[in-house]
């Protein structure tokens, strides 16, 4: 939805426990300093006792701007109800660090989708254990890093990717099929900024090969699940889940294919409602304002 | 969601044209009476230009009770803004009058699911231009009333339905596989208030008998629509859709067959809108509050 | 598809080692009978080494009938290929013993498609540890047994259910929401024909209160499995599987609501396919012929 | 699913009335050349009466090849069966002709789905009426041309282009949002072997802008149709289809951004099946054998 002249498209997100009045104090907030509120998600856990989530889009005249002068003044409402909250630009484009290994379909679609607009989004470089998709990302004219891991250097690689990424400057870490485990210490600054895709519905087949496990219990639909980074395998909070009907005469050859569309739809899609702000998490699930 | 003790759980509806300060306006007026916002959901068409559309659920206390008494007040809310409005009590079931032909699984679904209360509604009456239903009715304990409709007879048949529909008293219609066509005259009261089961993924195969279109179509989804009934035939407002994948094995009877599911479902999902108020009509689309 | 009259309609289910010369010989053996093939499916796991699964429908001519005199014949083609065969006539309608406790929406819908046909086969009797579903069961004509179990009783009340069954005859147990482990004495006679729901996608969320567990998991679908019963709890060879979406929104309580669509629906289907002949067990997993 | 060493795969495609026998004659056929049958399927319309179809898929030892061989001895079996019928080897990859406007959405998700081995056919040539997609084609390695069409140079511009599908040798053209009407002269020598996407679930919104009729019309469920190119615009036999979930708050840019997803993947799934030999055309529908 396309901002009008002359306005300011910002997004707030806000989180607190649920009592009269949020509502009132945040618009009447807003309708204080000319903005206009374009689309209002909440969603109260349990009225009245639980936790209230809310997003919120809005048009602030120009003569407003920029955003962060209604950091101070928002700061007494957030104050008054305990908010946590986070006021941000629509029209900046987060930037993205992508890791990938081998298999580069999801990469792909990033870069596509990225540059057609589709994922609000820039890629600002891709990093990989591998050399395989260097050609493919110098073609979008994106930054390509080469770090080898092995069981020896994976604190340096770690290290060596960690700095790239710093120079460079990037908003979310985004692991594309990269089938290495990152180690504690980088998911720290990381928290709620690290999404992974994995090729099974989780929590059915964590860890490694699901599609040969999902072929042995002989399930009849497979799936992918795009979640965020925790310090255990394959168990942080759901950003999103497909799955799609297979058969009998399915072997794990033919689930690795079909899985990989599912693999980069449900990453694209999980990607695109992070950066455009939609993703809350609160203790291991997350709330996605759609 | 539980409505706590001591509250009432109302619903307000709203339409009218975008502008700044809506939300405040209505989220000022419900805390300043002490009301809890439970759910709030609004679409703006086009911001600060098109249509506003807008649905609260919110706990009143019973000290400000009963519901009703808000409504002066808001009317004062209401002609600021021009808006179209309604307030509605959570707690009062809607009624629902069906309509069937011969075919009774939409029927049985309905009479399943607002029993079980999945629909919070009940069944006020039954009628229907054949007695094949009657006992499945009856045992649920319902009135069924069998109106035979001919030809000649059409306009008293109606006549009759009405009266019946007037005496039980009924704030819905739901034609569940209802072969007839209602004449115009009983459109006009019930604008937006009869809600029709087609067997077809509206607008492919309007008309009698759409799975023989669409097995000669060769088409390889068949599909239902929930719609309002308008003047033209099969093109009101949408209210739900839902689709199958079929193949070539599947002949028309197949299609009657997996159609039957789709059907019950489409129509019960609309209806379950319809009467918790998620339905907004606006120029032949609906905006469906989830 | 309706069998021509003149004709009866069998079907044949093979199971043996691929190798050439498979569908020749079992195609030659019914035209030499004069029968014509009506469907035919089959399925290699790996051409000319691994396991073979054919399903065949075919008319024999009244005269060549009945059914049973092809089957001294048919043993001879069978192993001189080492085949396991099954020979059934596709009019003949199996009998289900039907196990439900308190939640009897998956009983509903068996009852339902039963009587439309759209299940083939006959419900001989319901048992059930609870007495809520009496009623409903007495209204189709069906027979209701109410088998109380209890921790000191349970032996008891298996020799009971087994008795009841056994005096009606049943081809196929159904455990339609049935919240009790079956020892596994009972599992031996009825091996691949006891057919459970469970309330989730397995693997996922095995064992009781599967919605709870999905809720708290944070997962963006939740599903239903229709399984063999096995030793193992909840570890058969899986039937059929569905999902549906849910969001933050659902709390236990939806998806428990939501739930029961997929689970009748899952299950059904599961049923249809067993009693068409269209499931073969091979290695905890299924080969389910479309 | 491999062919094993010392074999050659092929695949018989083959349409005739049913009667028995027929399977019976075929796989005898096989059978005494020393081929082992790897997949078979079949569908009889209306058994002993109507149409019927069969795909095998079948290992002929290297001694007995090439497959062309096998062509008159199999001629006589298909004449005492008035069989129509199409002999392929599986290892032979397809040639795709690609004509493509100025999305190229679909486009670039058959380059990559034939370079991944995904749809085992290769593209021989795009032709475009814009320059737009030349660079993404030629990075691929794959000839370019940009063939203007005007309405005073139709004629020419067709010329043309067969020209250039002649030259470079194609089995299948594929219409990849080409937003020209092909003449029917094209029609003829291509007849079942030209597929295009239409951005609308067929027969629902043919013609231009199906999104703008679709959200004019308010449907809940957006689609797609790969479906072969006859002389009615959008009305040829349909090979897939598919649709994903829409509400009120896309609009037409939504619907075009969301359809793209849908055009791309239903369109690789026709091209894949056909290039597979899986799709018969029966009297405007098909038949696809999965």
């Amino acid at each position: 939805m396309a901002t009008e002249e002359g306005f300011i498209r910002g997004r707030l997100l806000v989180t607190c426990l649920d009592r009269p009045g949020l509502i009132a104090a945040v618009s009447n907030f807003l309708f204080n300093r000319g903005a206009n509120i374009v689309t209002l998600d909440q969603y109260a856990e349990k009225p009245g006792q639980g936790m209230f989530f809310m997003r919120l889009e809005f048009d602030l005249p120009d003569s407003e701007g920029p955003l962060q002068r209604l950091e101070p003044a928002f700061q007494e409402v957030a104050e008054r109800f305990q908010m946590r909250w986070q006021l941000t630009e629509a029209s900046r484009r987060k930037r993205l660090g992508v890791f990938v290994s081998k298999e580069d379909h999801c990469l792909k679609e990033l870069l596509w989708q990225c540059q057609t607009g589709e994922i609000p989004a820039d890629i600002a470089v891709v990093i990989s254990n591998h050399a395989v998709a260097e050609e493919a990302v110098r073609q979008f004219g994106i930054p390509f890093y080469h770090v080898p891991v092995t069981a020896e250097n994976k604190a340096q690689a770690e290290d060596r990717a960690l700095e790239i990424v710093s120079q460079v400057g990037v908003d979310v870490l985004v692991l594309a099929r990269y089938m290495q485990i990152l180690s504690p210490r980088m998911l720290g600054p990381w928290r709620n900024r690290i999404i992974n895709i994995h090729h099974s519905f989780l929590p059915a087949f964590v860890g490694p090969n699901p599609y040969r496990q999902a072929f042995e219990r002989g399930v009849k639909l497979i799936g992918a699940t795009a979640h965020y980074v925790t310090e255990e395998l394959d168990q942080g909070p759901i950003i999103e889940q497909d799955v799609r009907r297979i058969d009998h005469r399915h072997h794990v050859e033919d689930l690795r294919r079909l899985g990989r569309h599912l693999e980069r739809m449900v990453l694209a899609r999980a990607v695109r409602w992070h950066v455009e702000d939609r993703v809350v998490v609160h203790q291991n699930r997350t709330v996605v304002f759609p």
